[in-house]
């Protein structure tokens, strides 16, 4: 299958075909298969790939006959093991999406205000954590579970805003489209692991619904008028959080939040070792905000020198 | 380095590296071997780690010296090359994102509508094709490169608000925000593609830019209103692209559109042979349209079966 054009990439889907079990080996045959023919072999091999696609497809039925529709538009969902053979619970996320934070970041960076906009930021981020302080007190698994609704929205309006500028004008975004919808889903998993540790109370659940409505359309409109302080804006977010999750962390040395297992979600998404706990896995969640902060004020800083943020390379393979 | 838990994830890592150059196996290196400290290694490891990070950091500098702030957030784009050892030249997709089309799905599949609502929908689209039609006339360049101005906003559109209701609920999404996101880059990369053979006017331009402003925002009140209804709206809009993709071929056929050379970036986005023609990217671009039309009847299916999204399986893998 394939060329000497795909050798690399084969390699990649192979490492994909471990986790797949027997229908998704058909499923990626037939991605792959079928993608050679694209240009080299033709209806024979199309043949059998009906076969194949078919066979995949009744299989497909079996498993979620609950919609049937799939079986038509012909897309089902292969069967994905873990190493140790166990079925891949998650659709948010496949294994060979999984990563592990990297601890080395420098946590205690911090980007000093110079110009008068960093200044108004970086005040309006400040002011902004007195509420909450007041608000959670020291319930920091409470307070992630809450902010985290927040922290994944700016890389959506980010991400959204670029993607349709680079829409009307024509132009490459320089990779930081994806960059910052990546650090969307990132905070949205941080809130999928911690939900599970915390359930959200109705009031909570209320407030961040007001949370989100104004939040989102403030930044949204924040973005449009000054990326950059916009990323700035994202950047202080950051380092706030980082300061949080020490001592989310700290509260968790001297006993007061109990050690709790880490979430299985949390296991997986950061390929955390079985008997991981609620400290391993906020000592990762911290380590993501570093490099959100890292990436933000890289983007801020890009336009503070008057670039273009394509004019810079996005960061690639943060996650 | 890492233990048994990332053997097949340091496969996908070793595919990586190959497109990667001796910065770039650090960056890489960096990104592995902290993660396995995360969990087993301590401070020995930390130290030679931010030895790689510096000597990677200064190669940066000389590298990308026009943005300084780079260094400092320890931001740096890997060198990453082809098989044949040229330097990558693109930054929104790497080479372990191309794909190949799936040339053996069905393009005349076609969703009866049934209910008043499909039928709604469906009138809607043949209307909306007569003005089209008027427009463009045979100018298939033209049209493609102009209606994949659209194309690539209600997978954006669907995917953020997935996203914030994700957020909202405190509820997992089923890998249908991804799934919509990709569906939008994905038709952003065929606009890239086309921008590349056909050069927008400047009426054009303004024609993209009210046209964006109108469909955003009514497809985004549409999705609020009833996601069922959207999802089908762009399973037909689908099958309208792919007849006039199928028009495009012909006229490439008959010789009034000449097949010219096809652009570097799709030889690499979809891993053609170097000697592709435009005949070649309009027929995998078709096949694309032909995927995003199962996928959002297949949505719209599971909607119009009082399910919801995250009941089914996201499609997984189509790039």
């Amino acid at each position: 299958m394939a060329g000497t054009v795909t050798c690399e990439m084969s390699t990649v889907v192979e490492a994909r075909h471990q986790y797949v079990g027997a229908y998704g080996s058909f499923y990626w045959r037939r991605m792959m298969s079928s993608g050679s023919s694209a240009v080299e072999e033709s209806t024979k091999e199309g043949l059998t790939e009906k076969k194949e696609k078919n066979s995949l497809v009744s299989e497909a039925n079996k498993r979620d006959s609950s919609v049937v529709a799939s079986s038509y538009w012909g897309i089902s969902k292969p069967k994905i093991t873990r190493e140790d053979g166990t079925e891949w619970p998650w659709n948010c996320f496949m294994p060979w999406q999984t990563y592990r934070a990297d601890l080395s970041i420098d946590l205690a960076k911090h980007h000093v205000p110079k110009t008068f906009a960093d200044k108004i930021v970086y005040r309006t981020v400040k002011l902004l954590r007195i509420p909450t302080d007041l608000f959670f007190q020291r319930r920091y698994g409470c307070r992630a579970m809450m902010l985290e609704t927040v922290a994944a929205v700016p890389g959506m309006v980010g991400g959204m805003l670029l993607h349709l500028r680079s829409l009307r004008k024509f132009q490459h975004s320089g990779g930081w489209i994806k960059a910052l919808l990546e650090e969307a889903e990132n905070e949205r998993m941080h809130l999928m692991t911690m939900v599970e540790l915390v359930k959200p109370k109705w009031f909570e659940r209320l407030l961040v619904l007001a949370i989100q409505g104004v939040f989102f359309n403030a930044f949204f409109v924040l973005y449009l008028l000054s990326p950059k302080m916009a990323h700035r804006f994202v950047g202080y977010l950051e380092e706030e959080a980082i300061h949080s999750y020490t001592e989310f962390l700290k509260d968790i040395n001297n006993g007061k939040i109990e050690n709790v297992p880490a979430p299985a979600i949390a296991i997986d998404y950061w390929r955390l070792p079985k008997d991981a706990t609620l400290k391993d896995v906020i000592t990762v969640i911290r380590a993501d905000e570093a490099h959100h902060r890292d990436v933000n004020h890289f983007a801020s800083d890009i336009k503070f020198q008057g670039k273009k943020l394509e004019e810079a390379p996005a960061p690639l393979g943060y996650h």
